[in-house]
């Protein structure tokens, strides 16, 4: 196998292990910062690196329309060109073509869609998606998955699920590669039978590792987690599991409760670039009046390096002002947060205390 | 005296020397990186410092207006607001008041204006330029002067030019500050005698160095060399002497040659944002399609953080993508060009080779 997981220690459902990819080992449980388009909105790869990111996402349904996978391949992959050496895991572009609506139609074969760009007509199918991801020779490719609307009734979803397994299959006949993992993607909506069979049908199949797809697309957070309660169970202990769009710390938590590895979502980011930042209390929005003379850092005793060097009161006049600067600073600290979070909970799991760090997160996080 | 210049080596004109200050001493000829909002658009201060900047432009005009000067002096200064540590310029406000054109009205005791952001009616004069400045504690303020459009005429450029005059010793009058140097400002548009008057009544007024204003305006750049060669010589010898608003590397380098020791300007930082790169050989649209699947850096050879790691290829990609991480790594290159440009002219004076650098930097340089 390209990638291997390594279980190191289990606590109250929660699991602290390794993933081993080409371009590297990184610690989980992770949250992935997303770098859509090649870039992770606002930041280098130093400082992600220098916050704790080990694994970033990139989305091959962007790529593909631009710049092109092939000019990506030309440029030596999607390391080289965006100059980050730590693992990359690219999505398969299903969730963006689905997300169209009435711009795409969907066959047997795959996805006929209209381009955001530029309106012309593009495919994509299980094996254009194994071809642009090795093209982009991320380490972890994910399965082509149809993802469905919430809600959507059992039986369409049942018919879903389905062809998520047959393209499933095809993923893994077209997938070549000796450096890049290929990780399927669980289906079967809300529907505890349809996730059980959708586990069964890809656990038999021999992928690296495994997403849990159809998940955090509308539905209360409940609801998500009383999915989860019932599909990690039937996945293999010894490979990871991806809860995928997932990136608020209540759900990461919950989530590692019951036995995910990774994470990935826009959400630290794109919150950020609306002058929202995250902290263990919950929301701060920093733009807000209230903090035009607060001189304090965005949360105290918080490392990274906007809260060490400036306050609420300047972050707020850099959002006034509309200064790039605004985005970036409090993207550092929203993803920053979200890592060592990700560190401190995975730490509580090897040292036997996820049990009190769950609750003790809870005592103070306010959910808005 | 808060601010001494101490000159170090003399070569066909131009001039080595270092700047003492309450925040530290810095080496000239010195580009002025601007941060008119209280930041360097895009960029943080440690990687304008890492770059080889020593002393940044800030503008008393837009933090006067946003987000004021009592919430900075609040904050301990622009320093500690914006987390600076070397040297502060702050100018005066005179120059964006003057630019508002219709919405500003002038009388000896100064300019009433509207604000650009709510239409507000403030005022500005010498008393309230000091006042603002001493409340931001930069390093260097600068006096409050009349900036004429190009052309004016004589008789009006003789006007203003006096009137700039009895303004200048209402700045020195009230001035007070145990941490700012106070900076005059010449005038006299393009006529010899008005900008020698201005000089020779400035240099009997106690400033510790002279801006040369009302240049770059518009007119030809051998214009802007002819009035420079007949003002710099009016100036004193131990005073810095700063060039106001100009920053392409060739009026650099030919202000260098006429005495001239600092400069600022937003050109290298605003023309990045537009896709812009500076090099030796000239300006290069790094957002053109001619740099689609080119994988060499902006400039072969150049030392900064993006030519390291990044090609044209992924720049342009960035700029059609629209990303932020494009603004960014473009102003890091011009900047990055430019003072390291300063500093290799800087170089050529103490070793009296200044002579041999000019001729070689026209030999490849193509003025678009």
């Amino acid at each position: 196998m390209v990638i291997t997981y390594e279980l190191q220690a289990e606590c109250d459902g929660a699991r602290a292990g390794l993933l081993h990819t080409t371009h590297g080992t990184f610690k989980t449980p992770m949250f992935m910062p997303v770098g859509t388009q090649a870039t992770v909105k606002t930041l280098t790869p130093e400082e992600l690196y220098d916050m704790g990111a080990q694994v970033i996402l990139s989305n091959t349904y962007h790529l593909f329309l631009r710049p092109g996978a092939d000019l990506i391949k030309k440029a030596g992959g999607l390391h080289a060109f965006m100059h980050w050496r730590q693992p990359i895991l690219t999505d398969s572009g299903g969730f963006q073509v689905f997300s169209l609506g009435q711009m795409r139609k969907i066959t047997e074969e795959g996805v006929t869609f209209r381009s955001h760009l530029d309106g012309s007509s593009k495919f994509l199918s299980p094996e254009v998606s194994m071809d642009i991801q090795m093209d982009l020779n991320s380490d972890i490719a994910m399965a082509f998955d149809e993802c469905i609307p919430y809600p959507s009734d059992y039986e369409y979803t049942k018919q879903s699920t389905a062809r998520t397994t047959r393209w499933a299959k095809r993923c893994v006949e077209h997938h070549r590669s000796d450096t890049q993992g290929l990780f399927g993607i669980v289906q079967g909506g809300m529907y505890k039978d349809l996730r059980q069979q959708s586990c069964q049908e890809l656990v038999d199949l021999p992928f690296d590792g495994y997403g849990i797809g159809g998940l955090s697309v509308g539905e209360e957070k409940a609801l998500m987690y009383e999915v989860l309660d019932y599909t990690t169970p039937c996945l293999p202990r010894h490979k990871a599991r991806y809860l995928m769009g997932v990136g608020t710390a209540d759900c990461l938590l919950e989530g590692v409760a019951r036995g995910v590895d990774m994470f990935d979502c826009v959400y630290p980011t794109r919150v950020a670039r609306n002058g929202m930042a995250m902290t263990h209390q919950g929301r701060l929005t920093v733009r807000n009046a209230a903090y035009a003379e607060d001189f304090r850092p965005i949360e105290d005793g918080c490392s990274c390096y906007t809260c060490q060097h400036y306050t609420r009161s300047y972050i707020r006049h850099l959002f006034k002002a509309e200064e790039l600067l605004a985005y970036r600073l409090v993207s550092i600290h929203n993803l920053h947060f979200l890592l060592h979070f990700m560190q401190d909970m995975r730490q509580s799991i090897i040292n036997g205390t996820f049990r009190e760090f769950r609750r003790d997160f809870w005592k103070q996080y306010q959910d808005v």
